[in-house]
């Protein structure tokens, strides 16, 4: 079925209401499984919409996942599903089917596979590309026990480019491990896939031909059944017939329709008659079974929780005049660009995400998507800028630590001139702990060379980008996910004085007792906030410092204002661990200034999703839990 | 010709002395090159006996090296050696002929390409398999410019198997990139290679035919030579005849005699006119042309510095009764072994340098050589540890670097039981910056759930280790380079107490004013030095804490001792930047306790190579250095 609207009532699935675990799924007759496919893709639809998240690539993955959990014993065996945006359906039929439309919320279903939530969920994940190394490791473990069963690791086409992948099929086949992976092919990870593996995909899309599996597990070459869509229009195939999968050493089977769900189911029991690596190409459609995301899997790779009678996919359901942090990268990026012809733009597969498709478009020639691939994202960069050009690289905090390794040998120790944007630092609400950006002060202020910024809004977001870009050596800028504060943004831009902080508020100055505050990006708003209560209620004096740089630090302000300072205050939206409070602490020992000093930060535990709101109260980091700690500090 | 010694004396190379820059190369007739190769040779031999440093893959690729300088308008057309194990030969023949022998010296040449030291090291390397990364940046970038140029990246077999590898030849086709990758293939990396990468080239090998190219540039097929040597019988070979670097999109060539420089500079002119993704596998055979280094690569790959007479391999050079950290990881690796059945051991190509060549042969069946492959051996550990294993990874600190994002997410974040043995933590001499652990304790202790450990000598380094081994979670010992104390290690294995320091030397505790260092990991013996000479000669308390855990700080001692003292003193073998004595400013600041501290560790700088005394005491960390710096803080 095909269908056209998110239901806003629960649709009747009977046959869906009576699985409450795999197993009493794995009795009902093979004839029915088409029919558990259309009820679980109604549910899916109607789930999401009542929750909001991942949509399109679960919607792929729902004949897939019947047929997995039909075909294999779970959880005795092991099914590992990669990046984990395409497991609502495997969490429907794991007993969480009624608790599904809480995904993502407070207290909530996880929006990835959890350890903790189910014992089906045998890896916790979020970032792509790991499913295939940790499958590994339970194959392996399960043979050196003497005590096997099937591990299934399914993996997208988008997450085959990340380096780790490749690893990991390297050492499946040096130990000639059992262990079958199902590529699951939808021609993108969240934007389109690009490379030569891509390219690789639609040679063997070409050939017209597939590999299946009889029921004894022997392979046979069959002519290509005809597909009902096609969608490898945009991908160019590699001249070769050669199999890259068969090169590594995989057996390789495919590629399968992966909406046919009684094939798949098919293939797989066949395929358990076998040993050894195994893959299984099957190819699906992201957003199958609802027209508009079939029409448009880029913008449905995600939607927003839904009134009862509207839908409307994420990325336009922004209603705050505010611009998005990415946004405003975007916009500096083709600014910026239309000034120098030296810039260039590289991103790891994340142009919608990271506001690029505007630069993309109008300066394709400079525009880099590299696929998923953060180490080489950050040594491409660091190549480029070797050539005199200026690189500039988008990418997530949480994905930055992808290329930890590159940033500080290939781009810092060279001392080049790489200018990082960096997204998402910080909290980042519903997608949980696996994509919080809590880390990257501690990483990389360690690196000698690097200068490091964080705005208060998005003006000096957009001002910051600049100077990081004007500044010659690495640079990076970290902002915050969703919008800044609606300030003014102006058009002009002017590079800041590296390591010069700025005071932004000052009360009570004529008093005695003073309080001065540190506060470091997205909490500079808040602690304003937090010292005007602060000041209005007691005769302290409190003053808030928008630091700017967590790498070089403004000691000359700190040292300034510690003449007339009782307290520091420092205040971030980072691990107080060797976050930005810590530099801060680095420099009063240093300098030998002995001063109380109150370190605000996030706390040494990974956090749990609920709104960004939420969360930053949680850890005290909005103004009322600046405030409070600042009074606990001080009486 | 086949030499079975080392020179001591230089050796006649006329042809070398007239070659100040490769254009003097290139002006040789074609047929003097293997007389330029084999006098090269004959020097490199004697340079590494002058010098010490990496041995068997410089003698590997001289022919190589001398073809490519010949073929290629270096410095404009760009060479980018992965790794740089293999430089020396390219910097005998770019102006730094006599200056070789100093390399790996203090203020000596780099070990590696180093892009401050000469316009032909077009990149600064030392870890591998960024080189298709660097130079596919370079290619775009002159394509961009319009300002086009070859660019030749030349990679090991063993460092193909690491990702960004693979995302850098997916991205290259993704460009149609003109780009050379040579690849290097010698069958190993430092140790064998191995997994289904390893086995694929094995089959290549045994098609018994090459792919060449004529004067026009065109592809044709021919038998392949019989070769005069053969060391793949340790692989066996992947099924497929199909070509992995077909598959991805790139043009093979090969397999070509690497030391045939003839038919190198025959191959390369020819190639030179295509374009795009041209790969050229040539086979080479590490230690080429020195008896002993054919014979017995892996303990070649690296030599130590010879007298007059003697020639010694660096595995066998140790004189002192101290056993290295290496070892005693690896014993203490065997003795866990033998008292439980769950624990395997995993290591990214490192079995030699992590010291686990007798744990590989006592349990072949746990013991997991996954190649160079930091991201997947850690994401590999965190499988197995779902299944109830109890893996240890052992990762030298700077190659942990590439398996960050793993380390937080898929096995901290999920807590699961996985043990690290961080081998060269802190500096590491000779080796210079790309090889230095100087950032771990930063990037590690952010990160929630984890244990990390230092120990002060070797038997606490086996007793840390024992420790961790027995801690459900995640946990890390770091340990440094080179050799212990010489202290009594005992056999007996007894667990530490979590978090628990241990005062390790008290002077003048009868006095008011006090000192208290809390010293961690290597520095502990220096702090006690300077502590003890501090407190003869100044009436001032002294005391030495030897703290043992970065993660979680013993917290009680700090407080017990902030009530009598004065001076907080941290000491490390770390960038004091995020470091451990910054988790002991957090501390006190979190504690309101406010006392003066000082923090030493490594300058927010990278290091240029010395020996490791050498840079300890540079950096202000032998116990002199300790000293001077605690009399300048409390005078």
């Amino acid at each position: 079925m095909l269908y056209t609207e998110i239901p806003t009532q629960r649709p009747v699935t009977p046959l869906l209401d009576g699985i409450d675990h795999p197993q009493q799924l794995r009795q009902l007759e093979q004839g029915l499984l088409p029919q558990v496919a259309d009820e679980l893709r109604q549910y899916i639809l109607y789930a999401a919409g009542q929750s909001g998240g991942h949509f399109g690539a679960n919607l792929g993955v729902v004949e897939l996942t019947v047929a997995l959990h039909y075909c294999f014993n779970t959880p005795q065996d092991r099914l590992v599903w990669d990046v984990g945006h395409q497991a609502y359906p495997h969490k429907v039929l794991t007993g969480r089917r009624d608790r599904i439309t809480t995904i993502r919320a407070k207290d909530g279903l996880a929006a990835f596979p959890a350890r903790e939530e189910s014992e089906f969920d045998t890896f916790g994940v979020g970032h792509s590309s790991t499913a295939i190394s940790a499958g590994l490791g339970m194959a392996l473990a399960r043979r050196y026990q003497k005590d096997l069963c099937d591990v299934v690791a399914i993996v997208g086409d988008g997450a085959m480019t990340a380096g780790m992948a490749f690893e990991a099929m390297n050492d499946a086949v040096a130990h000639d491990a059992d262990l079958i992976v199902v590529l699951n092919d939808n021609d993108m990870s969240i934007s389109c896939s690009t490379g030569g593996f891509a390219k690789h995909l639609a040679a063997i899309w070409e050939t017209g031909q597939l590999i299946n599996v009889n029921e004894q597990g022997e392979a046979y070459v069959q002519p290509h059944p005809k597909w009902t869509y096609n969608s490898r229009l945009h991908q160019s195939a590699t001249d070769a017939a050669d199999n890259l999968f068969k090169a590594i050493g995989f057996d390789y089977f495919g590629p399968f329709d992966g909406h046919d769900v009684e094939q798949l189911v098919q293939v797989f029991h066949a395929l358990k008659k076998r040993k050894g690596p195994r893959l299984v190409h099957v190819y699906t459609k992201k957003g199958k079974g609802f027209a508009p995301a079939e029409a448009d899997p880029i913008t449905y790779h995600a939607i927003t929780k839904i009134a009862p009678v509207a839908c409307a996919p994420a990325k336009t359901s922004s209603s705050k005049a505010a611009p998005k942090y990415s946004d405003v990268f975007g916009q500096w990026l083709c600014d910026e660009a239309a000034q120098d012809d030296l810039l260039l733009a590289i991103t790891p597969a994340m142009c919608e995400g990271s506001g690029m498709v505007q630069f993309a478009q109008q300066y394709p020639e400079r525009f880099f998507d590299v696929a998923i691939a953060e180490q080489h994202a950050v040594t491409l960069a660091a190549g480029m800028a070797c050539e005199g050009l200026k690189p500039v690289v988008a990418i997530y905090s949480t994905f930055l630590q992808r290329g930890y390794d590159q940033l500080i040998h290939d781009v810092a120790l060279q001392n080049l001139d790489v200018t990082f944007g960096i997204d998402r630092a910080g909290l980042v609400g519903e997608d949980g702990p696996t994509h919080a950006g809590a880390y990257d002060y501690a990483y990389m202020r360690t690196i000698p060379n690097m200068v490091i910024m964080a705005p208060k809004d998005e003006n000096e977001c957009r001002q910051m980008l600049h100077t990081a870009y004007h500044y010659k050596g690495p640079t990076a800028v970290r902002y915050p996910r969703g919008v800044g504060t609606g300030v003014e943004i102006q058009q002009q831009m002017t590079a800041l004085e590296i390591g010069k902080a700025e005071i932004v508020a000052e009360f009570n100055q004529d008093v005695e007792q003073q309080i001065s505050i540190l506060a470091f990006g997205s909490r500079v708003a808040a602690s304003v906030d937090a010292a005007a209560q602060f000041a209005n209620q007691y005769a302290v004096g409190v003053r808030v410092v928008n630091m700017r740089f967590v790498k070089p630090l403004d000691e000359q302000i700190i040292r300034e204002l510690a003449e007339k300072t009782n307290l520091f205050v420092t205040v971030e939206e980072h691990a107080v661990m060797a976050g930005a409070g810590s530099a801060v602490n680095e420099f009063l020992a240093q300098a030998r200034i002995v001063k109380p000093i109150l370190n605000l930060g996030l706390p040494d535990a990974f956090l749990h999703q609920a709104t960004h709101q939420q969360m930053l109260a949680d850890c005290g980091l909005d103004s009322q839990g600046i405030l409070a700690s600042i009074q606990k500090a001080w009486f």
